[in-house]
């Protein structure tokens, strides 16, 4: 497998469904799927946002956390208005938190979609419990498959089992020495 | 079967898809699919509009008008404006007309939905070659009945089989004077 | 439209689901829906049989006779006896008469699938009022489609507008000398 | 969790789709989906095996056996014979083992159906990598919650992590006195 990557922090504008903005870093221990999403992308509509909302019926809280990100990078008018994503929540029945994907006056994709070089909506982003992007795939993703990642995922120890090299050299099963390269 | 029910003029505040407004008397001759929709109403969404598509796609242009009416009837701040529908038509692919309904200050129910007391979103309403409802149903029909119902009027002649009052005084089931108007 | 084809009398070993042997002839006046198909087809069992069940239930016995023929080409062992093709039937719940097509030793496509030259299974075959072929098809029809084609033939008279040759020798274009057998 | 149970062993009097028979304790140390099926059940047909297959694609075939049972309880003369079968695998491209569960002359019901006291078809099995079942299900499951629960027995160790009461009293970590009660 690759070097894990760090998931970047998200920059969002404002938050529906959450009582309060949520940092990556306060979800670090759980497994996160984020499903970034457009409104108006009819793929979001027939398959991303319904998939999101059934791993959100399969996963516990405690494992996993579930994610919109309302990354809107054409019709801004349309659906760029917190007003509009609201009832969209509403009417879709989607009760996970969204942020609002921070736009940026001088690109049309918004801060967030840049972050992660997303290709496009619907993308879905599995992030395991030490923050870092396991999984991100643009368009269909199916089921079976979705649900063992996330599943593999949650059944990893929430501490590393061995000290990473960025860590101090003692871990909870012993010390070793630090790892150069 | 019952009297036939003419059916009411459309209200609608402006058309998209089409380069003139469309009054229900401009498609006298032809059998009429009208499809009320809202465009944040999951029904209409899954099923409603891609159905009416479908029959755009089945039958001629010679045969049958399909037409779509956007009935905002709720969130009016978020669909009820021209850019986010024509945003939702772009993406979704929607090639027919569709009107936008007329709103009534005075009512949350814009001005057709109230005139054809429709009870939400989606309806699906069949007008004849001589301007009768023949069907009006909110929710859910089938492919096969909707096809089958729409080609049977199709089927129909042109011109009643027995003569309507504003031609001649006499029709099938007696005589009466002609209509003025 | 192409001249109609008169279509062929079908060659049954055996019927079930009918209390006896059913002729073409002694549906004249019906619209006839024929599907050929084959226990252990895919196609057959996900998409003509569903679909030809649903044609039943749009459709009234008086308009529209719903046949199947079980075509057996291959697997003859699996699928050639009675006794399997019954307990598919009851185990799929399909009602409407279904005839077995007879088997002919000499070759593995039996006699009716040979006289329709149809091209495999699932086939579906429309029979107009009057005894004609006017749609056989190999493989997936859409419902809205069928159930519009369905509708046109039930909307045609039961009786030829012109008389036909074997009836009366004056039709609308003038007369001709009746035909002999 | 309850205790586990171990998996009966199952009475399958011939293999399709495998050089040889196939006993449970070889598929000891990795994990096990057994979905237990006849080939005229619509269910099983639908979405029973349709779901195996997927199964099939997603997990290596290291970690996850997958078998079918064809646990015939009903229409025996028709489904209950090898050919019919091996035409219906061949037919619905079923590529992984089926066992034909052993019938038995006095009950309707065959042996393995019994010993796993099934309720119908389609059954779901589940069986981590000691042998034991996880989960055992009738009729419709998830994709998402399958493929999670298929993962999470992946996820185990091959070994137990600690050795039970009732193994000796050393494992492949070490020795460890028995733990009393």
């Amino acid at each position: 497998m690759a070097t894990p990557r760090p998931a970047p922090e998200w920059r969002v504008a404002r938050w529906l469904n959450a009582p309060a903005p949520i940092a990556l870093a306060d979800l670090r221990g759980k497994a996160v799927l984020a499903v970034a999403f457009q409104m108006l992308c009819p793929g979001c509509v027939a398959h991303g946002l319904p998939q999101a909302m059934r791993a959100r019926d399969t996963f516990s809280e405690a494992d996993l956390a579930v994610v919109g990100l309302h990354t809107v990078f054409e019709h801004h008018e349309a659906q760029g208005n917190e007003r509009a994503l609201a009832a969209f929540l509403h009417e879709y029945r989607i009760r996970f938190p969204v942020g609002m994907d921070d736009p940026d006056p001088e690109h049309a994709i918004p801060a967030t979609m840049r972050a992660y070089r997303m290709e496009g909506t619907p993308t879905t982003i599995l992030i395991d419990r030490q923050g870092n992007i396991r999984l991100q795939t643009f368009g269909h993703l199916d089921d079976m498959r979705l649900g063992a990642l996330i599943a593999s995922l949650v059944a990893e120890p929430r501490e590393p089992a061995t000290a990473s090299p960025a860590d101090t050299a003692c871990g909870g099963v012993g010390c070793r020495p630090p790892v150069s390269g």
